[in-house]
């Protein structure tokens, strides 16, 4: 019972006997299907849509195109709503597109009885296009043209540019970092050293979520309320935009968040929401379904950004100890902004998280649009890309030195008592040391690295390898914006107890973590705490959203807090029923008792009955309140991989993964693990098979389903041993950090670093799949060309 | 906006759109059928059921029979829990009953997949019975034989006698009181009145509430929760009596109310909840739906009590002021217990709240089982029963001595000032004077005596009468029992709010009230206030029920008390927001203004942003408290009628009812007006044409549907004219008192004494239907026998 115990799920059961309600298991019976008619272009304007013969189709009700749709642009960005304006989303999107943006967009959307009238009512439509030439390699010499977004001429959404370690005269005294910040493009060497930089350059595939459940809502009105019901992350974010989008006030807007089947920040961005809530309007408050298809799902929902990242480090003279160090970020943004440079700010920053080095680090990103579909948050936002390029990189310069990879990492690792150069909080727990440690003992670091030296020296076809990545990542997202969360409890007669949390269960667990916390404090057992899980925004405490690995960090505040006043509120109420000193007084075991004779003197129970039911004076005992997150930290860890490479056939043969984390106190190990378990398995795919695919003449895509777009399944997902560094973090409600996004970051430079270290082979992209390799293996003359 | 206005009911569009979900529209789609085989007997055992034949019907998935029910017993009556054991209910009922007490009763249970599967499950079940001979008639003198309920070998479930104006010693030396008490017959005068005492007998048919929704309910398991829908005027008691059927904890069981299509009191009994959630648990947790067909509903929720009410009376000598008074009352409480005594014990009471006599008053009452459908709570609660005795009694005796009927009810009124001599609370506030004066006012009462006197002279067929009764009724249940109710508000960004109560909206327009006392204390308009109606035992403030019209008196006060709290935290947020006084701040039109500078200093608005989103201090403004009622008030009324009786056809034709009431100040006058029309309407159907038939052989019920059970269509309603005399009543939050169930007390008795009026013929029972007319007036001679 309570912190670090090894509690099974609170809805396992419900889960396993296939009793929880999904949004789409809640489509009511007599609701409307809508379906969208996707553009064929990728880049162009649509000139006219004609409706006349799917208008005569039986069970078409109605179809809305993008030529009369409300001339309102709003954002679909999941972020919490600023105070400050500028800190405001780029509204960018309306309910349908008439300027076509990537293949795929919402042209038009037919109301339906049913599917298949829906379908052919899509099938029915014409649409005429003028049509310009699809922008898909952004990294090419690409004629800008027609720009993608009018106010965004030359399809650059935005830039960030900084350094660190230099006083701001001095810096801008050299002409070559203004050229630098200018042109982002790294050429000379850093100023303040006559050291050369090596460079490098890293390419980072645009790949999907793949959550099991797809993208679906519905919504319909009872009286002048709107309610959706939606699989979203961000329920009170769609709350919001639904108003925005459609001009009516937040508080007419009732948005629900059944269970939800996986979400990984997919469903941190608001996808069809308005629309549906709009078509409802249009037919009389009518329920209005729409389920994407998987194909629309990887389209139309959004994508992992694709990057090309430049590096460039050098060693302070004849030491391990980086001087200067600067990157360059490219992100694709694709189609929308939707979250804006957000996350390839989060990325560039992060390339300074890990490491310091004693010199001026300069950091330039871009983020640009091209006709693809839009890329969002996903799992660690946009730190897998970066970690894949600095710990690439770390690897890749001591092998240029002669380092040693994992004496150069420990060397210049950030340590406890620094202070986060971005936000400037300061780092109060860093059990990175710890990780590298306890991940060389369980891969066996020094003698496996003799013994696969010595095998590869004598094999060809097989060569072994070991590689570590590390990774670091804030938890939480103040003080960049508002960290909010509400809790509210509600005790029932038998002395158990609900608990609704304002974050969101998305399938992560954090529903079983609140709970354990709830049951920490007030000593109820977890199997008499019934969380709410279902987020309704007009009854739900408050929270932004289930992001930013905030959950257990922020909301675990707010959980904390709560239990802490209904505690008093308890105690209070027993020292009026039972006539006793409120100060000796304690809840244990679910009695209240003396603290100085150590003796029950009554149950929960009874205090909660009389508490109800005493004549002259009743009270329902509930407790409700909201923390603010003042504070953030870093989760760090470290991942090992151990590979086999056959080197002919270019196939990686994962041996074995090690994830080793420091996510302070662990609420519930076993969960944890099971979240580390995921995420690796999310990481190895991202390492060896996956990447979304496109014409690079039209635009189209070319693998939008689970057959084409290769997921690792259960006998793709090598053993998993995974370790915890257990910390206290003091800013912790708990001690606790973040968790459910760090385990995705690493596995792919660790396995990339494996392969190098078998190879000695760098592979400066991702997927590591065959043909890549196949081709760089011939290239290093390893395999002999026929 | 706001108390006294005349705003639109907040479920009006909903309802008129059809928007609205009752809980039949919410049964998933994949739900099983469960249906109930009824006995063919009024009174037995059943021996043996054989379901072989059944259970070889396709789609017939389970039968469970009244032989393998676990043995518990339970309770059905919605009362809120109490502390005190001895106030328990009566648990007399299984979740299938082997011994049959009525005809129809529950003998067994179909679960199929299908309503024709089950239908076709139930017809192919073979019941054995051994029988005993029904107990149908209770006033006549049948055999005990096998009692009803072991317990009470008398088939009496309980009696309560008591007498007021006397100290109990002398009391007792009076034999012939102690007589009467054990023996319930009145035969001699009362002891301290050598003057004869005149007695009267009144009988009350059994009616059915006859509410639009029948029974329904569904019930399914999610992992380890007990899920309940159900139409219940006291989700929280069901909830309680589900875990005590199937002896699971409180906290594990769920209960749902969605709106719901009229209870009158029938739901706030328990019905099929329990049965339903363990056909859940036998099936796996499978949805389980059980919707009563009319015919059910008749026969197996509840009705309204038969009586038969004795009373006597007498006069100080050549006055018209009461001296004593004695009222004896039967109530047939048919098969099982529900609500036990209290319905009986309501109404005896009730007999001595309008009028006191200045010398010894008695009661006694009993309440009977019979082989008829249980009866429990109906609006009002007993007291149109004990109403038409008392008010027929008043114009039977005024009559009979020459007194003016109205001057006769003046003279012996109860005033301001008097303690209610039952529960001992004080009367603040009574304008019954004022109810008469205005009542006679809007009928020409004197006028109309003189005119119809004259008429009825020359008219042998036709006859004309105006007819007055007066009613007294208590506001919620204080100090019987616990008298408790919470509400919470939850500010939106935009400010507008939502409010939960714990009172639930049973078609009776409580949410429209609240919605403006919220409104009255925030000034926030009623349309920017969503009322959460749906009542869900997890998270909904906590309230025992909609009963005993306490919602506006009761909960009232949660939402006054929750409002007044929520009005201090915004206050306090926009002290420290604006850094201005708090004390010089007040709530005015939704903006924050400074009361010193009466100007406006910040909208409500942007109170809520800063609330919700200011970095360094969020907190979500929402509030929450319980309010413990600790007094009560009676609510006073004048009922006239206006009638034309057709004499040799026995028809009454009512040309227009009048219902003037004191209930305090009116929260919303056109909703209360239209409570009292809609009550006065039930209130016709009671005293023309309802009573519930059984054959007096086999207690087979008769006329269960509403082709031969004749509520009052819109064409029997004559025109009703209502006015409210508004005192202010201390004790309720905004002055008011009772509203929802006094006025369908006296219409009975009005037109009964219009008809006496008319004719000069005494009806002393109800309904007055023409055949009891004709033989009344045969006997009179106002009919000449053919």
């Amino acid at each position: 019972m309570g912190i670090g115990k090894n509690i099974n799920r609170v809805d396992a059961l419900s889960k396993v006997k296939g009793t929880t309600k999904y949004t789409e298991d809640l489509i009511p019976q007599n609701a409307l299907i809508a379906k969208i008619l996707h553009s064929k272009i990728a880049n162009g304007i649509v000139k006219d849509v004609d409706v006349s013969e799917a208008l005569k189709i039986e069970g078409v009700l109605k179809i809305v195109t993008c030529l009369e749709v409300p001339d309102v642009d709003f954002s679909t960005a999941g972020h919490p709503y600023s105070l400050d304006p500028s800190h405001a989303d780029i509204k960018d999107r309306k309910l349908l597109n008439k300027r076509v943006r990537h293949y795929g967009d919402d042209v038009a959307v037919v109301v339906a009885v049913d599917s298949i009238a829906a379908q052919k009512g899509l099938e029915a439509i014409k649409v005429t296009y003028e049509e310009y030439k699809p922008k898909i390699n952004i990294y090419g010499n690409y004629e800008v043209g027609e720009p993608i977004h009018k106010l965004y001429p030359d399809d650059v959404m935005a830039t960030m540019n900084f350094y660190l370690n230099e006083d701001k005269e001095r810096f801008n005294k050299y002409k070559i970092v203004e050229e630098l910040l200018k042109t982002n493009n790294f050429k000379g060497n850093m100023p303040d050293s006559n050291l050369p930089m090596k460079k490098y350059e890293y390419i980072l595939p645009i790949v999907q979520h793949a959550h099991i459940e797809n993208i679906v809502c519905f919504a319909y009105m009872d009286g002048n309320r709107h309610i959706i019901y939606s699989a979203t992350q961000v329920p009170q974010v769609v709350r919001r935009i639904v108003s925005e989008a459609l001009e009516i006030s937040i508080g007419e807007v009732q948005v629900i968040k059944p269970y939800i089947g996986g979400g990984f920040g997919n469903k941190q961005d608001i996808i069809y929401e308005p629309l549906a809530m709009y078509l409802s309007k249009l037919m009389g408050g009518a329920c209005i379904s729409m389920v994407s298809t998987r194909e629309e799902t990887f389209v139309n929902s959004r994508t992992r950004h694709g990057m090309k990242i430049t590096t460039m480090v050098n060693t302070e003279e004849g030491k391990m100890r980086m001087r200067n160090r600067a990157i360059n970020l490219v992100s694709n943004q694709g189609a929308y902004s939707t979250h804006g440079h957000a996350i390839a700010a989060n990325a560039i920053t992060n390339g300074f998280h890990l490491y310091s080095g004693s010199g001026l680090q300069v950091g330039t990103s871009t983020s640009i649009y091209s006709n693809l579909p839009s890329a969002a948050a996903m799992r660690a936002y946009g730190t897998p890309q970066i970690c894949f390029a600095v710990e690439s990189q770390m690897d890749d310069y001591a092998k240029e030195k002669g380092f040693d990879p994992i004496e150069f990492r420990l060397e210049n690792l950030v340590k406890v008592g620094a202070i986060e150069p971005f936000d400037t909080f300061p780092i109060h727990t860093n059990g990175l040391d710890d990780c590298i440690k306890k991940g060389k003992e369980l891969i066996d670091w020094d003698e496996k690295k003799i013994q696969y030296e010595e095998f590869n020296k004598n094999s060809k076809v097989f060569k072994k390898g070991i590689g570590i990545a590390l990774f670091a990542y804030k938890t939480g997202i103040y003080p960049i914006t508002v960290e909010t969360s509400a809790c509210r409890m509600v005790l029932n007669q038998d002395g158990s107890l609900q608990v609704q949390v304002g974050a969101i269960e998305i399938g992560q667990g954090s529903d079983t973590v609140f709970c354990q916390m709830t049951s920490e404090i007030l000593s109820i057992p977890e199997d008499k705490i019934n969380m709410v899980s279902c987020h309704d925004t007009d009854i739900s405490p408050f929270d932004p959203g289930a992001y930013a690995s905030r959950q257990t960090y922020i909301c675990g505040g707010a959980v904390k807090k709560t239990a802490e006043i209904l505690k008093e509120k308890i105690l209070n109420k027993a020292a009026i029923m039972l006539d006793f000193d409120y100060d000796d007084m304690d809840l244990i075991d679910e009695y209240i008792i003396s603290k100085s004779r150590s003796e029950k003197l009554e149950s929960l129970e009874k205090v909660v009955l009389y508490s109800m039911y005493s004549k002259h004076s009743t009270e329902h005992l509930t407790a409700e309140a909201t923390y603010t997150g003042l504070n953030n930290a870093f989760a760090y860890g470290a991942c090992f991989a151990d590979v086999c490479v056959d080197v002919p056939l270019g196939k990686i043969d994962i041996k074995k993964m090690y994830s080793i984390h420091d996510s302070g106190k662990i609420i519930n190990p076993r969960l944890a693990e099971a979240q580390v378990h995921g995420a690796v398995a999310m990481g190895v795919g991202y390492a060896i098979g996956e990447e979304m695919l496109f014409d690079q003449v039209t635009g189209k895509p070319l693998n939008n389903n689970f057959l084409d777009y290769k997921i690792p399944t259960s006998m793709d997902i090598p053993e998993i041993e995974v370790a915890f560094i257990e910390t206290y973090e003091p800013s912790g409600p708990f001690g606790n950090k973040a968790l459910g996004e760090p385990p995705i970051i690493a596995p792919a430079p660790a396995i990339r670093n494996a392969v190098l270290f078998a190879t000695g082979v760098s592979i400066n992209s991702l997927p590591l799949n065959p043909e890549k390799l196949v081709s760089a293996f011939k290239e290093a003359n390893l395999i002999d060309e026929e």
